[in-house]
């Protein structure tokens, strides 16, 4: 699934809001608010809903990319209680900005959402369309009188955000000020309550450290570092998960639950809401004791608290990852000799590498994964000529094949299942109003991913059901081209995402072609389909093995078709010639791509062959699970799309150039003969 | 030529010394300095001699790099009466940081010159080995007492090593102090004077642009930046020389001059030594008058002053670029809103994309200088076998074949003449000590270049005139593969070289090599042979048409044999099949490589393709100025050495598995007939 193009000098380091939908957005307080008690300074709102992510700086230079592809990607979901836009302005689109003075209210959003925030809010409110810090920071100095201040909720900025605001506010006389007490949510009466259910452990079947282990070997870390961090601050949400081995349901399509942990090197703090915890599950975390394995279970909205608390204590420094802590929990780690900063947390760049199981059973949940995606595509093919399919119908069937696979757990995100024009909006997600019928005259585009207990997975097919276009198979073969180029590509361990990605785009630029979003994120295991920092981006990770990102080169043309194929590899060691410590990638996605549309002779001999080695592992891997779920037509389905290319030079096969040889042998002999 | 590769996480943003000598390298004042009056803080010394430069953070992990190629090029050469270190502690190596504290003298440089410096140092300095700045900081916390205060000369440091420097002094109660005053210039009574040359001015013949033309370009952007700068300050040695159309002799190997300007929409303040203006050029300069395009010339000494007072005007914003302004120059620019910066100034962006007078110019550099190497190359042929030459005798000969072309104006840099193991320090230069004989069982490595009036070269070929093993040809071929790879690539405009550069490794990185220094750097016009900020660096600006760059991927086997395969190329538009505005190289070094390291096996049939086009450049281009030469015999080798080779599929060759056929054929006919 794709990320979100960001414009460029907006954000150089952003944050993934479905580890953590706290640290952003808002900076916050209403005119309504002014009826609460507070100081004198001049009162804004901002609310920066928008879940946005990811920071698509990739080998190609914007102002040369085909086109804007900017568009948050449906994944990056909030809770229902963190909807703070939609209450305040009406505006129910996934980005936006909202800031409130005295006298005037304004909502910045991006093109895609132009119409829609004009008819949802009431004219009170202006609409801003450039969506960079800077422009809101250009309205709020000619808004806000000089020397004024600007209040933010600091739980939903981060370190950056703020920091671009700052950096744009600079010597304007105004400036930032942090209220940790909501006012919107003051004034929100009917805010929707945390979801009441129970946090849960995973089974140890689909667990290989215990979170014992993984305390330990975050506190050798701690440890190792030079600079003597005696505790952690792990405030994205993914991180406590996963330290912990639990999960939640807090936020749509992703297993997370409201938390932050301090880890120190004889504590451990967790805090959560504590109603949600069982009494088996304080049994599992060791909850009634008081060493250094025993987690002291704490309120989740005293952690501001509690941290402050800790920072008092003399000798004290606490490490933080920036990119994803918010503000609220920076600002209290005074004085800065207490702080400790780097962009990922030892959490998160720990998890980004998985261990031997956490490998095996990502792979073991594609396989499935590929049962469900095969099944859909079958019954697509069989039914879509038939003429009662649509986006809509197309994207629930999906879902359901995956339902039915084993620990199953629902689809990672909203399903993107879009058909001729709409499949070139990169991030389309269909609606009743944009619902467009399957016809075996348009291109479709499907990319759906599933929650399994055992891994998440994310993939997108582009098929075509009558008789593509000589462009339509030239476009799509190129994509497919840079998909294996990337995939087949040999490299150092340690050579990061955004240095390679240009393979991906490579077959395309020869032609003129381009695709305006990013080539590929991490992806967790029963986790986010958006799992940072590993992936091809700028502020992504060096790659290593046991890293997995999903690999997805597209092409869009407006108004016509969108291709993109997308798949997910592990990275794995490989032997060379020489030299030790190289890196490939495999590929555990394991679907077959539409036959029709790739066009082999524009294949090198190298990609063919690549193309076939792929094959025949869907066939051996796949195979077996469609006869054990005895899908004997899927299977067939699945022999016939995955039947060997012509290689150049194998017994199947010879090039144009040998055949003409051939042909001139015929000829000779016939003369002679 | 290569640049150096630094270690990681110490210079991010880092100088090109030859362009701008000024701003680096010293932190300064010394235990003699006591009898001069000072204030009562400690002194320390601290001289940071060396044109460092350029940071490979290239598409390659460095812990997964082959080898530490961290030298510092030759090339980037300081002025003699800049070479302080030097005069201080008897060092003369080309890269080192020294610190003097009123009981310790210590010096920083790396491993290249430990034995040197033992050497060369008195017992009273210390020799330290890790060179980043963190562990020079981590010296002066432990040296120093806290409360004091840390000299150096502002004018010799850069505001990012500057920032580096405080960074990691923070929180340790020891800070820096900028002294305008160099305390060893003050005790350094030998020091070398600025050279009585007089300045040049280019002839109108390698001119498209006059300066009048520049600075009113100039003044177009700085009126078009919203942020409304008045002034643009020039610190760079060859911005000043770029704008006026001038040249100097002050640096080694580089046609630079001492000089500043200060260009403000109604004025040009130009700084430099005045006694070495003639009266010509004061004409040319329009240096009598007082208007907006008349040049107001300024003692070099006084730019300090004129930029306070200019500071003082109500109104007035300095623009500057931070990668090549000095400490003392940004210091003094107060209020912060008197300041505007960006990485580089508009000069240098603008100087990067020459006009079509400098492209066509520096094309016809190359001709004359492929000349030049073709006779070096047969030269060697012929005279190597028979014992007498040695790196230093080939060095020579190479430099007297350049200075026998028109325009020759030197080298552009020291010679890299490498035999065998030594070719394998990729940044060697031959001494008397190191001198090998050159054989027919060694292979050669020789990176070179001149200075032409009308364009700058540098061109690396690696040859064997005896049996190369088969490892010597797959690594020499696999390193072609790369140069081709970067060359024949399409790309949008725009694109950054750092996230291409990969291509020029991928071929090693498949049997599991690699290389350990950049890949490539802009090259200038009669100017700097590393010419910023263009290149393949991450801190290189993104391609456009017109800018001209080295490629040069290699590999180094230790103790062994070095490859190194360097062109120098021009960014051209190239015409897509759908897309507009892409971009492709177009090579203007014209040398053949040594057909005996290739193996031709191992390229793809574009990759030979681009071979054959290319040696069918290089005798249309260099074949008739060899023969207006009258060099018939260098003809007769550059002939021979271009012959195309046989490409699969065409009518000179068929691949191996044709052949096959063709045999089957022909047994077939014989089997009949």
């Amino acid at each position: 699934m794709l990320l979100r193009a960001t414009p460029p000098h907006t954000f150089t380091h952003t944050l993934h809001a479905t580890s953590d939908p706290q640290p952003l957005r808002v900076w916050i307080c209403s005119q309504r608010a002014r009826s609460v008690k507070m100081p004198s300074y001049s009162w804004l709102l901002a609310l920066y809903l928008a879940a946005l992510t990811g920071n698509t700086d990739g080998a190609v230079a914007r102002e040369s990319t085909e086109r804007n592809c900017s568009s948050t990607p449906p994944s990056e979901y909030i809770a229902p209680r963190d909807a703070r836009l939609a209450f305040m302005t009406g505006f129910t689109g996934s980005a936006g900005t909202a800031v409130v003075t005295l006298n005037k209210a304004a909502l910045w959003t991006d093109s895609r959402y132009w119409v829609q925030a004009e008819r949802q809010m009431d004219c009170n409110w202006e609409l801003e369309k450039d969506v960079s810090i800077s422009s809101v920071a250009q309205w709020l100095i000619s808004e806000v009188p000089k020397g004024d201040e600007i209040g933010f909720d600091p739980f939903l900025f981060s370190l950056k955000t703020q920091e671009d605001y700052n950096i744009n506010l600079e010597s304007s006389d105004r400036s930032l000020k942090s209220i940790t007490e909501n006012l919107v949510d003051k004034v929100w009466k009917e805010r929707p309550s945390v979801p009441p259910d129970s946090l849960t452990r995973l089974p140890d079947r689909v667990i290989q450290r215990t979170w014992q282990e993984k305390v330990e070997h975050i506190r050798t870390q701690m440890g190792d570092s030079p600079y003597k961090p005696t505790g952690l601050l792990l405030s994205a949400l993914d991180e406590t998960a996963w330290l912990f081995n639990m999960r939640g349901n807090d936020i749509p399509y992703n297993p997370f639950f409201y938390s932050y942990t301090l880890l120190t090197m004889d504590e451990i703090w967790l805090f959560l809401h504590m109603e949600r915890v069982t009494e088996e599950l304080k049994v599992y975390l060791n909850a009634s004791c008081e060493g250094a394995l025993c987690v002291q279970l704490k309120g989740y909205d005293t952690i501001l608290d509690h941290l402050k608390n800790y920072v008092t204590r003399p000798g004290v420094k606490v490490w933080i990852g920036t990119e994803y802590t918010n503000y609220a929990l920076y600002e209290v780690i005074t004085p800065q000799d207490k702080l400790l900063t780097s962009s990922y947390s030892p959490v998160l760049t720990t998890k980004a590498v998985k261990d031997e199981t956490e490998q095996q059973i990502l792979r073991d949940a594609h396989v499935r994964d590929a049962v469900a995606v095969i099944q859909f595509l079958m019954w697509l093919e069989k039914t879509v000529p038939e003429g009662n399919q649509t986006e809509l119908t197309a994207a629930e069937y999906v879902d359901k094949c995956r339902s039915k696979q084993k620990d199953s757990r629902g689809p990672s995100f909203g399903t993107i299942s879009a058909s001729g024009p709409n499949a070139a909006l990169a991030h389309y997600s269909p609606s009743k109003e944009t619902n467009r019928r399957l016809t075996v005259d348009e291109m479709y585009l499907v990319d759906s991913g599933g929650q399994y207990l055992d891994g998440t997975t994310d993939i997108t097919r582009t098929v075509h059901w009558g008789k593509p276009t000589e462009m339509q198979k030239e476009a799509f073969t190129r994509v497919l081209m840079g998909n294996i180029e990337i995939s087949r590509t040999i490299f150092p361990s340690g050579t990061r995402g955004v240095n390679m990605e240009m393979l991906g785009r490579r077959a395309l630029w020869e032609v003129g072609l381009n695709y305006g979003h990013g080539t590929g994120h991490g992806v967790g295991n029963y986790f986010g389909v958006h799992e940072w920092p590993v992936g091809f981006q700028s502020n992504n990770i060096p790659f290593r093995a046991g890293m997995f990102t999903s690999i997805e080169p597209g092409y869009y043309k407006e108004n016509d078709f969108g291709i993109r194929i997308e798949d997910v590899a592990v990275v794995v060691p490989v032997q060379t010639k020489y030299g030790n410590n190289y890196l490939t990638f495999d590929t555990v996605s394991l679907v077959p791509y539409d036959r029709k549309l790739i066009d082999t002779s524009l294949l090198s001999s190298e990609q063919l062959h690549f193309l076939n080695k792929y094959y025949e592992t869907i066939r051996s891997m796949v195979g077996p699970e469609l006869d054990n779920q005895g899908l004997r037509e899927e299977k067939d389905w699945m022999l016939r799309n995955t039947e060997p290319f012509a290689e150049i030079g194998s017994s199947a096969s010879v090039s144009s150039s040998s055949l003409t040889l051939i042909a001139l042998a015929v000829a000779l002999l016939h003369n002679i003969v």
